[in-house]
């Protein structure tokens, strides 16, 4: 298969190449490195990725930041960011990457813990990844026979642990190959409209 | 207790207002009609809004629309409607709201089943519940102590069936009364963080 790997230069999306490239094409996409560069805040970015590409088997998405802050301090402008980036960013690179994707192919986003478990400063986060949740259960439904999309809601990574546990108290960290394993699942399986929960 | 219903002309909110208004002081916001009218897609209307109302000691939003459509023909601009109206305005209410609110005062949201029953049409919709469902979730751990929120996430209402039941097929109906029951637990009860499902 050829699988696009947007955010693939990245923590998470750089394990699931390793992962994938063993048995199939892998492209991986990040903001400014990677084999292509797209913004997934602008549609038009996307469309320009994907002329690059040209036809894949498989989307995946490990893409996307949201506002992490104190919520007193919240405003519609802090919420904002994780709209455009993270939740329409995500959505966007389905709903233009229909016109690339082949018969049988998959779309798989990337959610995450917080919208089950919430943390102090990650209302942004929780609200993305449990619009991406629902996003994705509705969308099967209505894709074309065939298609399918998941998505991944990871917990925090053990490589992430050192960085970022003091924002996520008491949270078990997960292997990051636990989390890879998951796009796997979701790319080389045959389910759809799940959510795979790794944490 | 003053209660400012905001959609609350609508369906569900007139039967809130009704239920509550028996024991408390209640404020119906429409968009064009009510005691007050608010345009929720607009900070300014909302500020305007509470100006008008003055302190309050609970916040009830029945207010949204979101896109309703085949997934085929979604484009970024059309869930870009549900966005901006049902999830934003809603948050807004909250984020705004917080300079409104009595302490030990309480917003009560509204989502819906379709976060974890889609229907053919209903994506934006099911992606805006989700987002709400995860929001009270977090800003729930986050807001001053003794403020509340909830979310009640109604399923199709017996009174609404004739109308839109054709979108929902197979979903069972919920007596009105029952949705506005758990506006008034959310309210007069002391939970916090919750998606109260009718459904």
């Amino acid at each position: 298969m050829k699988i696009v790997v947007v955010g693939g230069t990245g923590t998470i999306g750089r394990l699931v190449v390793t992962t994938l490239r063993a048995r199939h094409e892998t492209v991986a996409v990040g903001n400014t490195s990677g084999d292509h560069q797209v913004d997934v805040k602008d549609g038009d970015s996307i469309r320009q990725l994907f002329k690059q590409t040209g036809r894949f088997d498989a989307l995946i998405s490990t893409a996307g930041k949201a506002y992490f802050g104190a919520f007193a301090e919240l405003t519609e402008r802090e919420v904002a960011i994780g709209l455009n980036d993270k939740l329409m960013g995500q959505v966007n690179l389905v709903l233009i990457g229909r016109d690339y994707i082949s018969d049988n192919g998959s779309f798989t986003l990337t959610s995450g813990i917080l919208s089950y478990d919430p943390v102090p400063h990650g209302a942004c986060l929780s609200l993305v990844n449990g619009a991406l949740d629902a996003f994705v259960r509705a969308a099967a439904i209505e894709l074309p026979p065939g298609l399918r999309i998941n998505a991944v809601s990871p917990g925090l990574l053990d490589e992430s642990a050192h960085a970022l546990g003091g924002c996520f108290p008491g949270h078990e960290t997960v292997p990051g190959q636990r989390v890879a394993n998951a796009y796997a699942k979701s790319v080389e399986g045959r389910l759809t409209g799940q959510v795979f929960k790794i944490f």
